[in-house]
């Protein structure tokens, strides 16, 4: 996959529209060809000690961070930016160009 | 790629063999068949309001989660992650069955 990596972890709070977030996620992506790969997923099998009270991961693949600034900016995602930072209690975001050792690049 | 995620962001502490524990990551996981894929990444970009200091992302899949205790229980790990523990600051880790929008899946 290689490309420019999106990946934040987070935790909803309690009493948000979790699936209604989700789905509306799965939306914004599906409507952009910037976003090369995207999947999600909540973490059912870690201790808290591992977790630090996390649930959630979004994970993203961009062609490069100019295709990641561009999507930052769409409209339809500084919407859902706004519906998505009220309804989390903790977050955290990283980005980088993705050091892909498997499967091998040819 | 669905299958069972493993995506760990931890920071390393001031003076950690960085590029060594990384290259002896990524040793382990090409000697065995268990880990479909990994990559991993240094935030460069993003300001510490989002990274919360967290520095670096690992992320790898497996087929199913029976894979992933597989790979858990190899005495490579096991060594590896003596070695791992000892040179991260702070760490979070989080596994779950990866729901996959992008590519689509056929």
């Amino acid at each position: 996959m290689g490309g420019y990596k999106h990946l934040v972890i987070f935790r909803f709070k309690a009493g948000a529209e979790v699936e209604e977030i989700m789905k509306g996620l799965e939306k914004l992506v599906s409507e952009t060809d910037l976003v090369k790969s995207f999947e999600w997923g909540r973490d059912l099998d870690n201790p808290e000690i591992l977790t630090q009270e996390f649930t959630h991961a979004i994970s993203m693949t961009f062609d490069k961070k100019q295709d990641y600034d561009a999507f930052q900016n769409l409209p339809s995602h500084i919407d859902f930016s706004l519906t998505f930072s009220t309804a989390v209690q903790k977050i955290v975001v990283l980005c980088f160009p993705s050091v892909q050792v498997k499967p091998a690049v040819a």
